[in-house]
């Protein structure tokens, strides 16, 4: 510890599950092991900044490497845990490269948890959801987050709007957690309001600031999908625009409008 | 011409070059004849939206299909040319697949120039410009924009920002393009403004509409860099929050901000 452990340039983050504290010995799994030795070819002392979503971020030093394993000292905290937004992406799952990437950017943009959703005309059915929780780790990791998202199975939409109120019971302010949803039919639909508007002037039923993007398929909802949603007084619906976007794009845009009304971008 | 051309199913839609009005015929080349035979397995009769950037969306009909070619037959009108958002993205290119992403996505969120820029820490040099403009295209034929987004050769940054003034001369209201910067030091800086707030409260200097957004490389702009670009009049900084994102994901949701904010998605 020659150094201050808030300023000191570490060669990667890594999220551990374990409680974080000084003096801690931690062994890694024979991948992140083999990641340290030779990807980024570090050598003991080499060091590191180690998260959990519970303890804020601290510093670790390496202590010993060989092949396929690895172990770390917990030395001193750096960060702090802060309040994170609390924000959902329910997205009905894509083709492969497309459905990492779309785990990879919500994680960046901050989201708390991914929840696959299967509707009419979800093409993909099988989810990896390992998968997709080590993509959102990973970006976790590099983005500076101090929490990775949780990823659920796969959940079918009437299961979800159904248990809605279940899942996200009243706050203190009588209000669950509003779910927002980037209509694709609003690039025919000129009566919809902007997104960024829509949100905007719903925040005030969400003072406790818990909420939810909605992300369609490819092929859109399905009509009778599209008028149960309408009709929910949780449900808060505006356009991205005239463009037809892929569901990958609207996910990331509707996450940056949410963190710029609503998060933690203000 | 059995049914409304303006409702007619199509099977894709296609740019094209030419001037569009009814009745002319048009060959395609080699490689968009095997998608239309090949891939969209498309019989003489056939269903086709064309653009050209100019004269709005018209309804063609695939006339005969070979092994590598094919021809088409203009028809009716289907939807007017529409003024669309004068935003060019400047940006430091990034991996392979990255890059195409970014194309992609800079053309469905309606994107009018994409220009690559090299920055000190640009640790790409080479940047396919045919191979951008292709994705570019594509994405524009699978959103419905009635144009493309022009790709121009990478520029060094210095340059760019030299010639600012030349490339943007002021219009009537004696204002160039306002350069809008995702300055990714921020998620340190906490003296920059939100993005979207920084973009509101420069709106009033470009009533003309028109705009930029530049992203840095992944390893950020040089200080230096930082340091002019913060010093010049038609930049606008702001910060997309607590969490360092990577290149594309700021690409996508800076333009999400800007066209919420003064674009059309309003």
């Amino acid at each position: 510890m020659t150094q201050d452990p808030t300023s000191e340039r570490v060669a990667t983050r890594l999220f551990v599950e374990e409680d974080l504290r000084a003096g801690l010995a931690l062994g890694l799994d024979r991948e992140r092991a083999h990641f340290l030795r030779s990807v980024l070819r570090l050598a003991p002392g080499a060091a590191l900044a180690l998260f959990n979503g519970r303890d804020g971020e601290w510093l670790g030093r390496l202590d010993a490497v060989g092949k396929g394993w690895a172990s770390l000292v917990v030395e001193a905290p750096r960060r702090p845990q802060v309040r994170e937004p609390d924000l959902w992406l329910a997205f009905a799952p894509i083709k492969r490269a497309r459905i990492d990437f779309v785990a990879e950017k919500a994680s960046e943009l901050g989201c708390s948890l991914l929840q696959p959703v299967l509707t009419r005309f979800t093409a993909v059915e099988r989810v990896n959801v390992q998968r997709l929780a080590a993509n959102a780790r990973e970006a976790a990791e590099q983005c500076e987050r101090l929490s990775v998202p949780q990823v659920r199975e796969p959940l079918a939409l009437d299961r979800l709007l159904g248990d809605w109120e279940a899942l996200n019971p009243p706050g203190a302010t009588g209000v669950g957690r509003l779910l927002v949803m980037a209509d694709e039919g609003g690039a025919h639909d000129r009566s919809l309001p902007p997104l960024a508007e829509a949100i905007r002037a719903a925040a005030p039923r969400a003072p406790e600031g818990r909420w939810a993007l909605l992300i369609g398929p490819e092929g859109g909802f399905a009509e009778p999908e599209r008028e149960l949603l309408a009709g929910l007084p949780f449900v808060v619906r505006g356009t991205l625009g005239p463009r037809l976007l892929r569901a990958d794009t609207a996910a990331i845009a509707g996450l940056a409008l949410l963190q710029s009304e609503v998060g933690d971008w203000r």
